[in-house]
């Protein structure tokens, strides 16, 4: 069979063929040369697969989409409170020209506004603007797994106009964000943006955010999982410039938009999706974009304020086998987070005290985070303390090394018979 | 045993004891004269179990964690639509008393700055300020599962001074975003503000917002699952007034503070969680509060943004059982929402097509949801266009009525045993 | 003969006849039902002279037009330094009913924006909004010379609609600019504006202020010079909203607008004038008013930066009286301000030391002022002090009481022959 | 004798040398390090006499100063309205270095801030940075009658920090007020602000301004009245930054200052006086300066608005010479401009029609502006249309040329004597 996923992306690109509405970026005369009916979309899973539909292999510029990603190379390099010193993280509801300097500070308001985006940059080590902007191509080309390259291109065509950037990294300049030369900081960020991408490549730049940090098909960790949260909530409140609070009710992923009409948008721990479609909206967002994840927020449930309160039953009525009274089994199921854990807490704490053997059969939990481990832990040392032997089912060692912390260690089984044997 | 959930909160809520920095909120008279050492906690799990230290039970006015109750209330009358011609969402970056309206449209920035939550008052349907007030009072009791009452005294001392919100309201009046006269709205809203709450009941109370609107306890519906997400959403982007990006990345969850020392923070399909403490910081966000915030989001995993990219593997590897040559099992674990959907659909896609029969093993799965369900299904549809007989392995019928949807219904089984049987 | 100066303000009112473009004031209710076509001038000399053209006598409400002459009353009762605390004098650029209040302070930026207006109402002394509006009223009448009252319908339409106003007022009530009620300040505030009045009335109070306060007809002391001089500078920098600075520019005497379409002028020390006409522009300026106010400004030369150079030769060549070879005549003529007796110093400066009698003529001389006086008692000082017996010649006594201040005091002749008899 | 004038600013300056307050400016490193106390004034009247007091022949740049100069020189070469396209003239309430562009149109609010001072320099006609400042510097020369030169070392120190200005120029790039290259034109605009001034020139080229535009010892004519009227105004609402509306009630005078701590005042038609001394408040005006002015304000009556209420009496009573009881005579006397030509038509209205001769006495008459001599010239052409024959005394020929527009001209005569001959 043909995996639907495919199919679906397709039946969604169609659907949106005639929607015309919006207009180019008219700001950078290469841009507005684009034909402005592309329309294509990829999604890459935090296992490296792949899926496109349309115009997904159609090289265009990253543009802003660019500026999570310094900014989590900026962290990496700097550390986050080096950043926050030069960055804030406040929504400023302006456009993304704006120049939202804090009042006090004069600090940008948030690193997804143009004046942020230029002081990211602007930290990225290296001894001149080409190789701070080569240092940026090879990151990025190592979040997508393949080689990307400037479009010198529309680099020529954006510098000759970036007035307004330079007119805010000399406002930078003169604050004290910026401490090298404005003009040379501008060109830097202007070969940022002119780097040429594919929604593919977007897509899977997006999934190894998704996947906190660790490219999917290489497995090389890229980011800090913290540094990853970071952008991520930055993304959330700031990434769609002034219609971010609209996005994020709306759609409830964190995205980001460029002005060449890309848009991707992460979903943690699941996927990440990349758009390209030129005509954009008032806000500078590209329109079919916006419709598209729109569309696949409502079909996919993606939305991240999506409550899923049916998950809950991961902890089966115990019981007691038969031919075994003294002995009580909790069986648990699915993966065991804080909020599982607190619930296997729970019955654990209806155990009266006394000598009964208890077994914790986990043979269906397919993961504990560290959290729920560490609880789960708990449970077991004071179940210990109360006077009851402890045995595991645990085949797959889901809980492997399962030291209470007091230097009681239960003992794993294979199955149920061999817990009781 | 004792669940160490409770002594973890008590451990909390000690280890902060010695933070006095923040100041009382003077502006109400009345607030000032409440002891700024109190501290409580609670924490509500979406299957309603309650979990407290320090002063818990003691009771203290609402006030702003009043917002988002009320915004929801006047999605449910009104429908989203209506409300949003009057109230925008996009985070202002203001504090709480800035009026922010939109240059354009006049309408409040989003409904957790004062100007928003008046203008959500002010939908309410009632025909006085009182029975506003008195819908607002029911509303909030059925949330919190416990008949709430107002503060007189605090209402009073607030009502005699409520001039900014008093020119909030005219100016809000003056652009037609309300209609009636704006004094007694501003005093049905004082009224709203005035609700008296413990950390208990407000933990309740976000613990129906995560249990995607239904009351824990009583099973009630109390809100749309599409608009608890608005709710959540908003909180998220400005529920901290202008620390709402500080808060979204460094705690990472839908949260909203009081002026009275309240706190509330939401972890959807997970938990609600309530603190008390009057001192204030500069945003005029509980110093304690935040604190003890900080705390739980870094102990218990709780950022939203948390990649939790470990617990993908819900397929297991394809095999053929012993002696049944011509069947091809495929086991699945866990929660199936799309991503896992995804990778099982990649997984049925790899079946060559023929004859051979498939069994789907879904006796280790705990939970689907909508979008899970149907995209198996559809695996389910395209793999009998193949050619195979589909069996399921599905004892607690996860995948209730199985129907591929062009007719085709798979047999369900008990065991591996039963379907090969 | 009949003046040319009534038929001049006849002949501009007719030009302006076919003027039609503005639009009535429509946010309050009663000013719309005016006859938009009306159309009435008045000057007002500082003598108490009164021309008029078109509609002057036909009765409209003074608005906005209010502002200077209650900032002014405030002054009187409560001293410069007082009112300063509660109202700035910094142009905003803002539009009429911005509430622009300093962040620092909370000081309303000027006191022709309606929050600097309604700060200065609140400034009357009075125990009633009633009280106030009477003061007011009274006051007005005396500005005017005539009885005003107030027009109790636009009062009515317009106190059900003030909202923006009250908004202000519980605004300026919070940051403590106001102490007391703010609907009853609003209420004495729109009663102030509702005061009726002609553009003969207007010119008259306008005149009263181009007279340095003393009304022209009574010789009534109203304002204090100090006073006049403040709210017609406030007038010059503020009086015509964000349209201010094309005013000066153009026009170039301070100038007030009201919303009912009136407009007054003023230029210091010669006429006080007002237009009268409904339809506004989009600044909230009369259309015919300005347009009136520019043909008079050029055709009258009464721009305040108008520099006057002609004037200067206010010192006749020294000359020596046939057969009084020992005397030596300084003829002065005009108006003896700073800089005309800076050059009666210097002619006075090139007289050599010796005992020449020095007759300084001043029969052609018609005014002096305070500093003109002293300048000119000090070089009679001077001039003594080298040796010079000094005569004047003064029939009308311009030089009243000519005490050099070391105690010497010239003798005094009525023409030259007595001067050298 | 010794003038008093030179003597009175030796004494102002002596007063305030114990005035330490006030910090220099640092932002340019090398104005840093000039001597703090350094004080001197000057004042030149618009006859060219100068008088200087304390360090009046120190040199230092002009800095801001140079701004209404180069505005005026920009009016002067390409007209007020094209001028105009480019910059506002409404008062901003921002300080100097605010961008504050109007929304709509990008242009700067006016001319004193530095974006419109730089939008300003940039219209001067020249090929080249160095070619446009050459034309300022000579300009200026030309207006303080001495060869100025540009300080290098300032401009040095000053060119390599003036990142907020190529801010400036780069956003004013962005919205089409500035055409050509951003750094070029600060580099030239930087050479404008480091020319090289006294205060005794400054007060020169302030005394150009006061004298209508025509320089006072060589009598060019630098600006053309129209063009310093617009210049005058500009300064008077906009010249002090965010200090404007307090100094224009407080001191009366355009006036603008320079960072360097230069500060200049013009009262037209009057004088142009400069102050020097170093030590800024935090508007960025000279202390001393400031404090200065004040004095010279208030001892020498100089503020715009000063009514001069008590020199109407131009219009001595009419009499009928003893033994010409057919004669009227109608005696003026002073400067005749509107306000008094109003009171003389009116003395000649109360004249009855009949055959009387009419005596029109101008012996004390010292100056008539076009006004006054076309409304006199009116009031004889209307007596002479009742029937009255018309004679003037008129030795000087102050009416020079006395055609009553309708061919009659009348007789004119050396003294009463001769007219009734």
């Amino acid at each position: 069979m043909r995996t639907p996923v495919a199919d679906y992306l397709q039946e969604v690109v169609d659907s949106l063929a005639d929607e015309h509405s919006g207009v180019m970026a008219d700001y950078i005369p290469e841009l507005a040369a684009t034909d402005p009916n592309q329309f294509g979309v990829s999604m890459v899973t935090i296992d490296g697969c792949s899926y496109g539909a349309g115009d997904c292999e159609t090289e265009f510029t990253i543009q802003s989409i660019s500026k999570p990603f310094t900014y989590g190379l900026a962290i990496e390099q700097h550390g986050l409170d080096a950043v926050l010193e030069k960055i804030d993280v406040e929504p400023s509801g302006d456009a993304f020209n704006e120049i939202s300097l804090e009042e006090e500070t004069g600090r940008p308001r948030n690193p997804m506004i143009n004046a942020g985006a230029i002081a990211a940059h602007a930290l990225i080590d290296g001894s001149s603007p080409d190789v701070r902007a080569e240092t940026i191509r090879t990151f990025y080309s190592r979040l997508a797994n393949r080689e990307l390259g400037f479009d010198e291109v529309v680099y020529n065509s954006e510098v000759g106009t970036a007035f307004r950037n330079k007119a805010i990294a000399y406002m930078l300049r003169t604050v004290g964000v910026l401490e090298d030369d404005p003009i040379g900081i501008v060109d830097g960020y202007t070969r940022q943006c002119s780097i040429g991408v594919t929604a593919r490549n977007l897509a899977h730049m997006a999934a190894t955010l998704a996947n906190g940090g660790v490219e999917p098909v290489t497995g090389e960790r890229m980011l800090d999982p913290a540094t990853v949260r970071q952008v991520l909530s930055v993304m959330a409140t700031s990434g769609m410039y002034d219609a971010a609070g609209d996005w994020l009710t709306t759609i409830g992923i964190p995205a980001k938009s460029g002005v060449a009409g890309g848009l991707i948008g992460i979903l943690p721990g699941q996927v990440g999706i990349a758009v390209f479609s030129p005509r954009l909206d008032g806000h500078g967002n590209s329109v079919r974009g916006v419709k598209l994840f729109e569309r696949l927020s409502r079909d996919m449930g993606l939305h991240l304020m999506e409550a899923a309160p049916a998950s809950r039953s991961v902890v089966r009525q115990g019981y007691r086998p038969d031919g075994h009274r003294e002995v009580q089994v909790l069986e648990f199921l699915g993966e065991i987070r804080f909020v599982e854990a607190e619930s296997i807490l729970r019955q654990m704490s209806a155990v009266p005290e006394g000598s009964d053997v208890i077994v914790l059969d986990l043979h269906r939990v397919h993961a504990l985070n560290d959290v729920g481990r560490r609880m789960v832990l708990e449970g077991v040392r004071r179940l210990h303390l109360d006077g009851h032997p402890i045995r595991l089912i645990d085949p797959e060692s889901v809980l492997a090394d399962p030291d209470a912390g007091d230097g009681y260690v239960p003992s794993v089984h294979a199955d149920l018979a061999a817990a009781l044997g």
